[in-house]
């Protein structure tokens, strides 16, 4: 039986001694010139042009990140964007994450009625109740990531087919909770009761994932809490000691590597920092030189910032 | 210039003398054993002979339901489930759907931040900014809808990509509002400041569509509403005058016609009704014979009992 996906990431967290996430948003302007000229040349179709581009975008960040990443999060937008061929490149990410040793966390932020939330668990984290089909495929590649993020707002029923792949396949949830974007209050934190309504959101998330606790004390069931709101971060710290936060808003939306320290419990453990843009597009613009030098500087020291800041929340 | 979705939409239901969406939710299990088999003998990949099998079942509805609706809506998640091609039956089925004069929405019900969102709007429905090369692929085909389904959780930020897109592209929203899913009101009913968290949902949607009405006094900014909640779905008609609502639960989920009677206007206009597998799912089993014809007539019927609760709403 393989491990519940609350401890491999714990365990993962301690031997790579890391908590970085390293979010996948590859915008096809913004890649480095030289990939673009060449997937330009390769392919007529500009689609499977712009798809190759990235394929050969994410394998360089990749190689470059692994040493100091404990995941990537790969945003499936920027692929879905080019269709069919896109969506080639987001299995080609996720096997390449695998392949570098890494935690894939697929940012899909699926959310549907019961049969349409089966079939996008089915797409996403595999099933364990059928010969699964979609990871049987001719080249050996499917959409399955370790752990994706979903939506909340259809409630329990909507979540169940999620909650029931994750322990089916011991894989992970992020549940949005508190998002990073500056809107994110006009109706996550409407009051109720006296409540922000994010709050009762992080309720069901608790209550969701107390069948899903693994060993380390953590439940494979987490919540997706931004960095850019810090007093409602530590307060869902309070309200959701068992819960891995997936945290984004570090890096370009504004966020540091301090205002997350509360998320960590004693051990460094409870909090995962995405940072997407900020270092994927380190290197600035698309002509710059040494471009993957810039991308694994910025991944090396947003790693020791991390660290710096876990090691700080111990008392 | 294309005129406005919110009038395209106007204009079909009214020469086409239906308000019936026929929902597209492919699920492998549940097609005809002749197209399985067919498809199954033709590819050794199962999941490309999968998406072989919903193509040719897609080809098949569309077909026998043409007459008597007024739009498809393609679920996402019943392709996306089979990886690349899932995804490639997914635009033909938008193609075909096009093909036979029927509008297409795409219920992919996306939601994520700003640059993350833009990526999604040009994804399914093109972008007006630059030469669409989504739009330009080598087949011409794309996964770009006429609208699509959107999910409120982030605000306004998340939601302005897609404003922008239907606006460029003379393209439609509708965004989730009251759910037709059993757990819908455990967060979307929940109480804020005397009113139902939904119905403040139902304030921004309202928002939103201020800019993009039609001449018929409909925004191209919809709104779901599902037909499980009959009271929910009264009260927000009367909030949402110039709100074109698009209703599920219809059929297999145990709504009738009668239920959304409420939801149209004096001129059968203002709601779109869907039923996904009381339709393409009619014949019962996968051995049954002519399952073309009850896919008709479920469409046929169907349709019928749209337009008798359509005028009898009219005073």
């Amino acid at each position: 039986m393989k491990a519940t996906f609350a401890d491999r990431l714990a365990e993962a967290v301690t031997s790579r001694q890391s908590s970085l996430v390293v979010g996948l948003d590859p915008q096809l302007e913004k890649l480095p010139e030289e990939l673009r000229a060449c997937a330009a040349a390769a392919h007529v179709d500009p689609r499977i042009a712009a798809a190759a581009a990235i394929e050969a975008f994410d394998a360089a960040v990749i190689q470059e990140i692994a040493p100091f990443a404990v995941a990537v999060k790969p945003q499936i937008a920027y692929y879905e964007r080019w269709g069919p061929a896109g969506l080639t490149a987001y299995e080609h990410a996720v096997a390449r994450a695998h392949s570098a040793g890494l935690l894939v966390i697929g940012d899909v932020k699926r959310g549907d009625i019961g049969p349409t939330a089966e079939a996008y668990a089915a797409a996403h984290l595999g099933t364990g109740l059928a010969p699964d089909v979609a990871a049987d495929s001719e080249r050996g590649h499917s959409l399955h990531a370790d752990a994706i993020t979903v939506n909340p707002y259809f409630g329990t029923d909507g979540l169940q087919p999620f909650l029931n792949a994750a322990r089916e396949r011991s894989a992970g949830l992020f549940v949005l909770v508190r998002t990073s974007n500056a809107s994110a209050g006009e109706l996550q934190d409407l009051p109720v009761r006296g409540q922000p309504l994010h709050e009762h959101v992080a309720a069901r998330v608790v209550a969701w994932g107390q069948e899903l606790r693994g060993s380390h004390g953590y439940s494979s069931v987490g919540a997706v809490v931004g960095a850019t709101a810090p007093r409602e971060l530590a307060r869902l710290r309070e309200c959701m000691p068992g819960t891995w936060f997936l945290i984004p808003g570090v890096g370009a939306q504004g966020a540091t590597a301090a205002d997350v320290g509360p998320a960590f419990d004693r051990d460094g453990l409870g909090a995962l920092v995405n940072s997407s843009r900020g270092i994927i597009y380190a290197y600035g613009s698309p002509k710059a030189d040494d471009w993957r030098r810039s991308v694994r500087e910025a991944a090396s020291r947003l790693r020791d910032e991390l660290r710096t800041a876990a090691m700080q929340a111990t008392p």
